[in-house]
């Protein structure tokens, strides 16, 4: 492990860091800038999903709605440098889905394993996936509300 | 991105770290040492605060109940270096308060977006400002009791 | 605050990493070998815990269940190299047990002190303790569901 290793770690952190954000946030553009155009995904139990652009698609299409808010936090990150420009990675993921239409939440945990390579413009997802240590899903309670959502409010 | 831009970068976090405890800690001398005197805050869709005594009068005022329980922790921090004294950051809140004389819990996450700059002690706070992604706000279950709480219990 | 500080606090960040996902994952043998021999545990409430054999004994008769499920994330590292193989940090912990038998579910924060020492092997936890800030208990919600199970499910 050397000061070097270190950096690169860290733009790895970073990239993760804003794919995450560009999640929760709905900003398709953005996190299709985070991935291989060959990029691959498994999500869980869902069928392994082949390229960018699907991902883009799978992801886009099932939480573009503001009714769907999601909050993904990535935790302990392990982090393996396997040469100059590969990697992959653990993370400890926590994520809650509320289904406001379904009146429904998701809350779960779940270990990422991700690749990342190095191209011309920084470290990029070349696969990312996980497994989930569970899952727990319950209806809302008919007494809870969304008292802020991004989308409704200007910018403090 | 330098080996010396990492150590600013840790300091920094450090910096938002102590923070972070202090205020779910209510420890307000401490939490005031966080800031520089001339420091704002914008949390969330309450109106602006100017200066670190204001801020940590709000903060204290609102929060130094032991009934009023608060979990704040700030993910995926993106932290730019501006210059060798100035620097910013987004990261990723999740919070929890429970308002147990209300019987009300809010749940949420937010963008975090900071403005440090390097005194003479070290990285200080200049502005901190959240936008929410989500606030949820419900009942509290009425079999729902605290089992620990700080205040109550000596250090084991 | 040096480049190689910020190595040897990734080093011990990397072994607290992997201590709470062998802990979620009810690895116990992973586990243990993320101790000293003497380790030392004082968790929340429970008496001091002597010894790394005892310690294991303790997690894997409270946790080996995977009808107790458990998450624990740890936030906002503060690590302090105290000399060239001793260190010390407070970590920032969340967690949640699902005891489904029970139908019960413990949600808390605490404030972990841990004390680390470098081996021939690398770093290792020499103690490791939480005092809560607070921890709410209630009775699962009788809808509420597991959805997937790390323990029910081949890798992806």
């Amino acid at each position: 492990m050397t000061n070097d290793d270190l950096v690169q770690i860290h733009l790895i952190e970073q990239l993760k860091f804003r794919y995450l954000r560009h999640l929760d946030l709905k900003q398709w553009d953005d996190l299709a800038d985070c991935f291989t155009p060959e990029a691959t995904a498994t999500y869980g139990a869902i069928p392994k999903i082949d390229g960018r652009d699907a991902i883009i698609e799978f992801l886009s299409s099932s939480l573009s709605s503001t009714n769907m808010l999601t909050s993904h936090k990535a935790h302990h990150p392990e982090i393996n440098l396997l040469s100059n420009n590969q990697a992959n990675g653990l993370w400890s993921l926590e994520d809650e889905v509320l289904v406001l239409d379904a009146a429904i939440e998701i809350r779960g945990c779940a270990i990422y394993q991700d690749e990342y390579v190095l191209s011309d413009t920084g470290w990029l997802i070349a696969h990312t996936g996980y497994r989930r240590i569970y899952e727990d899903t319950r209806p809302r309670p008919i007494e809870a509300h969304i008292t802020a959502k991004w989308w409704d409010a200007p910018m403090p």
